[in-house]
């Protein structure tokens, strides 16, 4: 293997590993549905913990994938957006999802998680 | 949302943590890229130790993603190779790549992990 084709690997796993990371992939697709707002975020995703989401919010901001603004409002409101590099992710989901349409259905594995 | 999305939710959620696992996404670019042999994806995937790769491979087997193959030839070789619904996920992986190649070197990351 190359010396390219070795940061290029290391760079493709450090990517694959932030989406996949537990919660992240879920995050994203809730806001490139359109959510917003902290409180919005985690009623979108079940089972996502305020301090999860704190967590991975704070990971995809020092990603360049999320932002955050603060609207000088009285009480203070603030909001989180995909920047172009985490809108540009769609196409990744839009991917899984459509490799889930074709085969989720034909080998299903449990739902539910207990424990 | 209604019960189909929290259903989708979680296969979705599911789909992408199983991809994006430590490994996982490398394993399976390489196997895409025709890597078959045990030997030569941890040879394939810098860092990747025997256990490691043993225990993803289980993993993806598990899922209908991988399947195993034993050669009965002396001494017995064992293969290992994406069915169907693996080689599907070649839509996911390029569009990471795509997402890569448009995004990464404008927000460079640390290549490299210490410790």
């Amino acid at each position: 293997m190359g010396e390219h084709d070795e940061v290029f690997c290391a760079v493709y796993q450090q990517a694959i590993e932030l989406i996949g990371s537990r919660w992240t992939g879920a995050i994203i697709r809730a806001m490139l549905g359109g959510i917003r707002r902290f409180s919005d975020l985690t009623a979108a995703v079940p089972g996502l913990s305020d301090r999860m989401l704190a967590e991975r919010l704070r990971e995809l901001e020092a990603e360049g994938i999320v932002g955050r603004v603060v609207i000088p409002e009285i009480p203070v409101r603030v909001e989180y957006h995909l920047t172009e590099k985490g809108r540009a992710l769609s196409g990744v989901i839009d991917a899984i999802v459509s490799w889930l349409e074709d085969w989720a259905e034909k080998t299903p594995a449990p739902l539910v998680r207990n424990g």
